[in-house]
């Protein structure tokens, strides 16, 4: 087995890229998409329109991919990746299309939500179509294992919603609140496409509890850097890709930090935009101020960092092989967007 | 309120103290240590005389100087936090009489553990007795909120103590695993300590959750502070109370990441010694050197900084006062015993 030796005081590599790992996974992914394609497809005309208009709007395919690399890195043989590699994707894009309904939101991708053009039944349907196609294909592999580590995450992440439902708009979030939602919310689902990889290889308790806590800190950080850009990271000016979670009054980790640490005139601000939504020219830029004064965005790359740590540490006993340098460097990559 | 600064870079203050904690909590915990020799006592006779080897012993009274300070600092004016206080340190106490039990320890606090003393029997039934009395007077304060805290940690606790059983010699522990056990068995106390101050102050939901979030991550942080510590911490050389983890085959963080980061030849001693028992002269030696080489003692801490700056943040919203300042104080000075 291979040594790692972390790099000093956790420091990320600022050139780390995904490419390694969309290139190693890139032949299975191919399957995997077309599959995607295939089960999206219904006779009922709307379900494919609704399915395709999130399909094709060009995420990563981060999720699926994890669970193509972990099995591959696991020396798994068959094909039953493939499947649970879509069911992956399935299950986050149900989440999306849902999510969207419950945010009341109107962009996903920088396109209009599926709820704009085709209503919120029908994006709560179509969600509940492709989760079932997605429970269809996990049988069909016909793992219990999988199954078990799939379905238990799709009972956690609707949990997850529930919880950020019960939680919007209370500025007074503590940071151990908000970690447990997108622990359910985000990083339930990474941590589930990760275990699978080594479940369906048959390794043994140890090397799935690997994966399993590669997959939950990966997730985590995935998020808070998500958290982090949109307020524009750690970068000096506003890119154009920045505000949305602002204009939604989400409650993100930048939010929760800037406002238990702000002063009284700092709080009635986040209450103003956040709970009653009154948001003004010029208030989006004032958030950003408050962030940065009360270093929260750095902060929140910070946590991420720490995360990103702990996933690393959780696949360092394998042997070094490809799959195992680009899910490490994948690490790396997730968290270098922030800058 | 007050507006805290966060110091760059989650550093913390090399100087700081838990005398300010000890000073403002002095009167109050007068009062508990009252209590404490007060509700020992037992007209069998064993019982007082078990009980008072440990509570002799001189712990820094943490947990219930929490209950105290997070009472103080949410201005409860009446005398229930002193029965909680040390419902608080009972608890603690037999947790310690039960845990020597079932890690077969020799030495607690530097003296010869109970159970070498008085028996297996004598320690788990004594640690009972403590339990008992901890329910009895927290029921005599009358406070449901801080009944359904202190029962609730008290059944974590054991949940905690079982989970460590399961993961026992276990070398391939992951980092997730190993904070859940921590979790469970030391963080939850410190958790409900300092939640029941704002309960029976009988301040809102969000006040409670800061004060549930500071004592979780301030307990965690703790911990792994005494992992490091146990190996000498961030010292070059090895001073003389280190080593005991070691010698009883527990697995820490430290552990945790030299098994991972290591070589096979780090991880066939890393089972020679923990899963074998299989100890000789030098070995302990070779074990920090090991952790060093892989950096495993330096991240442990790092990974309590973490942990110290979430508990930070949960107390930043609170206006300015000795007792915040304290508390805050109390976080760096946990950190910065492993220097």
């Amino acid at each position: 087995m291979g040594v790692i030796v972390p790099l000093q005081d956790g420091k990320t590599e600022p050139r780390a890229s995904i490419e390694p790992l969309v290139r190693l996974a890139s032949g299975d992914m191919a399957r995997v998409n077309e599959l995607i394609l295939d089960r999206a497809g219904s006779d009922v005309g709307m379900i494919p329109e609704v399915a395709r208009h999130l399909i094709d709007s060009g995420g990563k395919r981060l999720r699926p991919m994890l669970t193509i690399a972990a099995a591959g890195m696991c020396g798994y043989t068959g094909s039953g990746h493939i499947k649970l590699a879509a069911s992956v994707e399935f299950m986050h894009t149900a989440t999306l299309l849902h999510d969207d309904v419950v945010d009341e939101s109107d962009m996903r991708r920088g396109k209009a939500a599926a709820r704009l053009v085709w209503g919120n039944q029908a994006s709560v349907l179509v969600g509940d179509f492709l989760l079932g196609q997605a429970f269809k294909m996990m049988v069909e592999v016909g793992s219990l294992g999988a199954l078990d580590i799939l379905s238990n995450a799709a009972a956690v992440i609707a949990e997850g919603e529930v919880m950020q439902l019960a939680a919007a708009k209370n500025t007074a979030t503590t940071e151990d609140e908000y970690l447990a939602v997108i622990s359910a919310k985000t990083a339930a689902l990474f941590s589930a496409a990760a275990e699978v990889g080594p479940t369906i290889a048959e390794r043994d308790r140890a090397e799935r509890a690997a994966f399993r806590s590669y997959g939950t800190n990966l997730g985590l950080a995935f998020q808070l850097v998500d958290d982090a850009l949109d307020y524009g990271g750690s970068a000096a000016e506003l890119g154009k890709q920045v505000g949305d979670d602002f204009r939604e009054g989400k409650i993100t980790l930048p939010v929760v930090l800037s406002y238990r640490r702000g002063s009284d005139e700092d709080r009635a601000f986040w209450k103003k935009v956040i709970v009653d939504s009154a948001i003004e020219d010029g208030d989006l830029e004032k958030a950003v101020v408050l962030m940065r004064r009360h270093n929260a965005i750095d902060d929140t790359i910070e946590r991420a960092r720490h995360y990103g740590g702990v996933a690393r540490d959780a696949l360092a006993p394998f042997p070094d092989s490809d799959y195992r340098a680009a899910l490490l460097e994948a690490v790396d990559f997730c968290i270098n967007r922030a800058h």
